[in-house]
């Protein structure tokens, strides 16, 4: 039998890691009554003021993020923090290779009694999965975490996603210069609080330096950001466990800033309204896109857009007067 | 007595100067009919096929876009170009201060029989002005102007929008170099085609070339683009005209690779699938927020999402709920 609403609410406020893995199971439930359940309690844990900081952590593939995340995680349970790691994959709906979901990964992390370790949520590829993963974080928070960190894997809209729920925003590199830096994707360089070169050990340490030099100047292209921190270029070997203490020096560094001049609350307070926003205008697209006269029409509408045969905005014009029919 | 609908159509494909300028009056009207009569002549202007290149050009505030399109355009015209100049200011709509509104500007080029200076569109500021010039591009192409030129002041949507109907995306910057380039803004250096810098000349020359270099290293640290042009970074001078027949040589480079291998007409395509989607994306948000329930109740309820009292999800179920009452 499934415990009450109000026995598993007890239980996350609590930090029992059996209520906090049963109510993200609820979360994840596309049953009407469980949803019901399940905003209920995100109600009562949005109540709980936590003071926690929310880290997402990403990077091409074969940057060692895993291995980076474990080592890290380590570092604070050593602290006497409370962590959580979470993740944004969508392909893992799809695939059902997730990130996290490979049980053999972050090992050493899991058993820890103050890590909670959850794989990527299983959810639609449509933002279903962020918004699955912005709800978890509260729910971490309420059971005591005081450190969530959010990994996601590099594709473009995943990488927003995680930007738009977390106060610090890491991303690891590989070590090299130029092209072989692996281009960085759209957004990147605005979005990185801070970029860590991982794998910085052994010979490629030179290489290591290259990269700093190249990011760090790369970096100063772009206008200041308006929290007033400059983001930082810092090396590490999460192998090695090398550079990581300085890591969480400086989003400590980071934190105490923005709290002090209070971009820390104003950026929080700015991502519920995106995400806010966010959920309306994937709802209202869906809505529009789903109606059967839009549906029975768009495609010879967009063909004739594409080869030039009608204005966008005529066929715009078309589509939008369908959907009120 | 306004031309009938047919005269101003004849007039605009003979390239008439004063039936292109009506046929844009035209198109910029509020009125129900003009409206009605603006979608046939866009409609028949769209079958005529051209053979056209589009460019768009942005820059910072002093770097000298007015003097450039000037210098630039004559350089056109006496190649025997016939150029069409155009510019995308939402925000001459509310100050009335327009980018080529000042009839003092480009005096030199509107005075040329090929050349066709349009003042920026008036139009409200949420994607009127966008369209408007969308529109205005199909007409002087089909009038004849084979070089259109969009100007656009440095503020994020407008480059956004200009980006989205061009064919080669120029950059203008300051020579300088680290904090003097003046942060670069969001997406730019991805959008970049070309970058150059204008007012290389005399003691400037110095700090041109460091710029120069600084910028290369840095498109080089992003992914190559899909269409297999490598975006340039050129030294010029409008004020001595030096260097912008490189420019040119660059354009028609890029138009020749891109032509080639298929994807300017590949671009062309997507971005009438981007004006489509795009357009039927800010009016059905338009509607969503229009809505009397969602209005009265959406102050309520950001406010209670900024503060954390209720999850953004939550909100946004109620006003999506509210929006079908």
């Amino acid at each position: 039998m499934p415990p009450t609403l109000q026995a598993l609410t007890d239980g996350v406020l609590k930090g029992d890691k059996t209520a906090l893995g049963r109510a993200i199971t609820l979360l994840e439930s596309k049953k009407k009554p469980d949803t019901q359940k399940a905003d209920k309690l995100i109600e009562t844990c949005l109540s709980q003021k936590a003071d926690s900081l929310r880290i997402g952590i990403t990077g091409p593939p074969g940057v060692g993020k895993s291995t980076f995340i474990e080592v890290f995680g380590k570092q604070l349970t050593a602290l006497g923090k409370k962590v959580a790691v979470l993740a944004i994959d969508p392909s893992s709906a799809i695939s059902k290779g997730s990130i996290l979901g490979d049980k053999t990964r972050m090992q050493e992390l899991a058993k820890d009694t103050n890590a909670f370790v959850r794989p990527t949520p299983s959810g639609d590829a449509s933002g279903g999965v962020a918004k699955k993963t912005r709800e978890t974080i509260i729910l971490c928070e309420a059971a005591g975490y005081d450190v969530v960190l959010v990994e996601t894997v590099g594709v473009g809209q995943n990488e927003i996603a995680a930007y738009s729920m977390v106060d610090f925003f890491l991303v690891l590199q590989l070590p090299g210069a130029g092209d072989e830096l692996q281009g960085i994707k759209r957004g990147m360089m605005e979005m990185a609080d801070g970029i860590a070169i991982n794998k910085s050990d052994g010979d490629a340490i030179k290489k290591a330096l290259v990269a700093q030099g190249e990011l760090t100047r790369a970096l100063h292209l772009f206008p200041h950001k308006e929290n007033g921190w400059i983001p930082k270029v810092l090396l590490c070997s999460a192998q090695e466990n090398e550079g990581l203490a300085a890591i969480w020096d400086m989003i400590m560094e980071f934190a105490t800033i923005t709290k002090t001049n209070g971009h820390f609350e104003f950026q929080r307070k700015s991502q519920n309204k995106y995400w806010l926003l966010q959920t309306i205008d994937a709802e209202i697209k869906n809505r529009f896109y789903q109606n059967k006269h839009v549906k029975s029409h768009i495609d010879s509408l967009l063909k004739a857009v594409m080869e030039g045969q009608i204005s966008p905005f005529a066929a715009a014009d078309k589509l939008l007067k369908l959907a009120t029919k």
